[in-house]
């Protein structure tokens, strides 16, 4: 890389879309962003973005050279550089995100999933350094991952690699709705949504009484049961217990189809600690083969969560370019 | 590739060690074997080995270059070049297979897993000529499985990647019992063993009259139970529907982790065709993400099965060295 070189992360989302001039070591330089939800048409939306960056890269990054654009967008594929039928986008179908930036510059756009672009992010800013096969988890509303295996994220034949938050838990026997339109998806176990219905369940099993009892199922978040268990609150402790636990037995098989060095879990629920990563850790090391026993960390994201999604985005750059 | 060179390929085997003479295309041009259960000392076995594959090679291929060995054997190591903690063999603890063979040879001595080896020799002699990213999982006794990304065999941190067999069924409520330890393991219900134990179960809950109520546990085999199926015995259908089913819901995941384009399936049991593979294919498209749905193909093995270990084995030398 030459001195002075920076890449732009793009982080698009359902509401807005942010960017920021990131130089190699994972200093954001200066940033921006545009409201996703105003633009119906996505050719606009490109343009705007685009002269945005360029406007506050004149003002901010004067002297230094753009290297490429790193773009994090949900069910972003890699391989076409499309965004894939996502569902919290204005823009139906598949949208050529790649070809209609290259309208407005000839130098290297990658798109890749967010959680994808989590990942690259964890490997060239984060806890992963020198990592060579390792995952990430994202927790959030919904649970993403990217896997990263022998230094490179796996994609898979059409793109779609690295996919944990749709893995079925129980599929005979779990009647919870995804919004995928299965049933039992992890990830209507695993993330902030997937607490608060266990939680629920547990308030309706449960005879012991709770602060959490007060609350309608509208009202609750997993900042609200966070608060509970760390108040003590044996209901919201079990919440997290049951939580990490089907985690942990998922991740047994994460573990036994790519063998990493490392999960990291990264995102709002994540901040619960201990909470969730000790049943994480136990359950996982009870379905494992004895020869990934004590091999694999836990860990959580060394990212900054404000700053992560155009951080991951950006390193897709410095990892591909 | 110069003309006449020559893969040694070698299946170390819990009784027997198999080693074959082949050339790029696949063809076993000479073949031999020795007793691995007669060698309790390993620098034996491999020196013994070793002058019977140059004894073999002087009389038969005269004229030809030796490009290296591959060598595949149960609990196989890539990356140490070991074979680790396997229970079917003379040999306990750590065996530095490359090491030991090396005091013999100076060219190149691959080592991986007996699956892994079958998934290489699928891609440069069998089906998946050309494609980049699959599985293989061979159906014996046990089961055995090897993934392809991107056109390289996944190893992951320790050389353990690609497990299928001893990931978790149903780590709270099934009591099967597996070899490793654990309960609920993939080939305890998917495998030659794991179908008979699933039809005996089957003889237990059903009323249904079947031929098969008059073999004793240790007289029953996958061999007698096909038989009976093909034959129509609703029982052994019905073994064969849920034997197919499991392995189909354990893919699914597969798919989602490391989306393949197609999963080959090897083996005794494979033989079954149909009876197996449409269960399969339905079970896992029913537990797909959408993006997934139709576009990953179960298949049948193109490799030869009595020579598939050889094969696969003599198969890492072309796609390594």
């Amino acid at each position: 890389m030459a001195p002075g070189e920076l890449a732009v992360g793009i982080d698009i989302g359902g509401t807005n879309s942010v960017f920021g001039f990131v130089d190699r070591k994972g200093k954001i330089l200066a940033s921006g962003s545009i409201r996703t939800a105003s633009f119906p048409r996505f050719e606009n939306f490109v343009s705007v973005l685009y002269k945005e960056i360029i406007k506050t890269g004149n003002k901010s990054c004067k002297g230094l050279k753009i290297r490429g654009f790193g773009i994090g967008a949900p069910m972003g594929n890699i391989n076409k550089g499309t965004i894939e039928h996502s569902a919290g986008l204005p823009w139906k179908g598949i949208v050529p995100l790649s070809d209609v930036f290259h309208r407005h510059t000839d130098l290297p756009v990658i798109v890749t999933n967010d959680a994808n672009a989590a990942a690259v992010g964890e490997m060239i800013y984060g806890g992963a350094k020198g990592m060579k096969n390792f995952v990430v988890i994202t927790l959030g509303t919904g649970l993403g991952s990217g896997f990263v295996a022998d230094g490179r994220l796996l994609y898979g034949h059409t793109g779609f690699a690295g996919e944990l938050g749709h893995t079925s838990l129980k599929p005979e026997s779990s009647d919870r709705e995804c919004g995928c339109g299965k049933k039992g998806c992890l990830e209507t176990y695993v993330s902030a949504t997937g607490l608060k219905r266990t939680l629920v369940k547990i308030l309706a099993d449960s005879m012991k009484p709770s602060r959490l009892r007060k609350y309608s199922f509208e009202e609750l978040d997993s900042k609200i049961i966070y608060e509970a268990a760390r108040k003590g609150d044996p209901l919201a402790l079990l919440a997290f217990e049951k939580t990490g636990r089907i985690l942990g037995y998922k991740l047994a098989d994460v573990v036994a189809h790519t063998n990493p060095e490392a999960i990291f879990l990264f995102g709002g629920l994540a901040r619960a600690g201990e909470m969730l990563f000790r049943p994480v850790r136990e359950s996982m090391e009870e379905n494992m083969l004895s020869i990934y026993r004590g091999k694999v960390k836990i860990l959580g994201s060394k990212l900054n969560l404000q700053n992560a999604a155009v951080l991951g985005a950006s390193s897709l750059v410095w990892s591909t370019c």
